[in-house]
């Protein structure tokens, strides 16, 4: 795959060759990350991701890099290019045997440029979803940010291999629904748009976030609150947010079908986004 | 740090740059680790942690290294040396953009060894622990398996500096008390030997396994059962086992004082451990 590289602003002479093995991003997924949009030569909403990459590193106590570092890896890794998917990673950096967070660490920044993904339909196609067998486990005190502990979103995706299924939406362990396994789950109740607070796990989406705010903005009753699968269902609108992908339709669910609906391409619309 | 690494077999030209970028190691924590204790130029209790390094590739549908492959690593590491900490780490190799195992992934093996922990104490010694507020999320199928997503542990172990406390206990998110930071945790009970039963969290370990049946050999009942902070704290006895460190006997909780006890002396003694 082409994929442009910098770790720590600096162009490995070989991919394969790029990380430290004591790096304990590896060890212990102990680090952060986001995958942004590159179009039209800029970084979609970039401000939100970079506000929740250092809100992650406040609440794991890892003293990230300077904005203005990244910045410049970007800019170094954008130029020219117009298109494609951005991420970025942040480490607590190299540390020694043991869990124990070193005292003097210093984090690791990668930043890398993927090809972007091919549409496989226009903006505003509806998407069929699954509901996932993995769990996702409560922990408020990791809810909310994009670490690196993801294994419960990997086996979740291993869980089908139907191209027709583009996504599936994850219970927590004790029943509540909390996203889809790449993004947020939005659905429309009563006219009330309703999505996950994601008080015990999940991750505050910056597109969710972009979504909830034009809402509000555009007077559609908006409530975080906890769902679950008959709330889903039951619902008269579905549809899926991420950062790359922006708002996607559920059409199928299962049993359940639903059209685009109003509110939905009301808010894609208000966002640009189809 | 003096540390002996083979990546693949094959040992890096400069250990800071070891590992794929796209590791999912790196990405997502998608993996595996043991710890291993060699002394007197021997793996201890090697079968044990390879049959647990493979089980935890089954839960994951990693299709991890052949034995033999991980064995001749492991021997070429260990040549002429005969104290040390071995860490093995096993990840579903790297993979393009995206939560979804690869469906060709080649799985990473890396093999390091450490130098020696330097015994603060002779064998034996009690230790002094604390509670953490860093609490683990339950997920019943990541349970049991040593995978590679341990932020919880990271924060716990973030949690104090006083050298005087040598670990942390931890709760579930409901309260149930689960293990050690970095082992797992063991009381008496009217006799009984009780440890957590790790339905939902934590992890089985290697010199837990080896306890567990040493007691049952010996004639020691034993029951492992969903523990609560009472429980540890009205235990006649109370110990923490890992791989690397044995038995350590508990001899201060917060307000609660043990001395070593007897059931625990006879374990570690049956088990050539002090």
């Amino acid at each position: 795959m082409n994929v442009a590289l910098l770790v720590n602003g600096l162009q490995p002479t070989d991919r394969m060759h790029a990380l430290a093995f004591d790096d304990r991003g590896l060890q212990y997924g102990d680090g952060l990350f986001e995958t942004a949009l590159l179009t039209g030569g800029r970084i979609r909403f970039l401000e939100d991701h970079l506000e929740r990459l250092e809100a992650g590193c406040n609440r794991l106590g890892i003293a990230g890099p300077e904005r203005a570092l990244l910045l410049k890896d970007l800019g170094v890794l954008t130029a020219g290019r117009g298109e494609g998917i951005l991420k970025i990673i942040v480490t607590r950096g190299a540390g020694g045997r043991g869990y124990r967070p070193p005292d003097k660490a210093v984090s690791t920044r990668i930043v890398a440029v993927y090809p972007p993904v091919d549409p496989a339909a226009p903006a505003g196609t509806g998407i069929v979803v699954r509901w996932c067998e993995t769990r996702l486990g409560r922990n408020a005190g990791l809810a909310g940010i994009k670490h690196l502990n993801r294994l419960e979103q990997v086996l979740a995706q291993g869980e089908w291999r139907d191209p027709a299924i583009a996504e599936g939406l994850m219970f927590d362990t004790e029943g509540e629904v909390v996203a889809a396994t790449a993004g947020n789950l939005f659905v429309v109740r009563e006219g009330m748009l309703c999505t996950p607070d994601l008080r015990y796990c999940g991750i505050r989406g910056v597109m969710r976030g972009r979504v909830l705010a034009a809402a509000r903005s555009s007077g559609i009753p908006v409530e975080e609150l906890p769902l679950w699968r008959n709330d889903i269902e039951s619902a008269t609108e579905a549809f899926v947010t991420n950062a790359v992908r922006g708002i996607r339709p559920i059409v199928g669910l299962e049993g359940t079908r639903w059209p685009v609906g109003d509110v939905t391409t009301r808010l894609a619309t208000s966002l640009g986004l189809w």
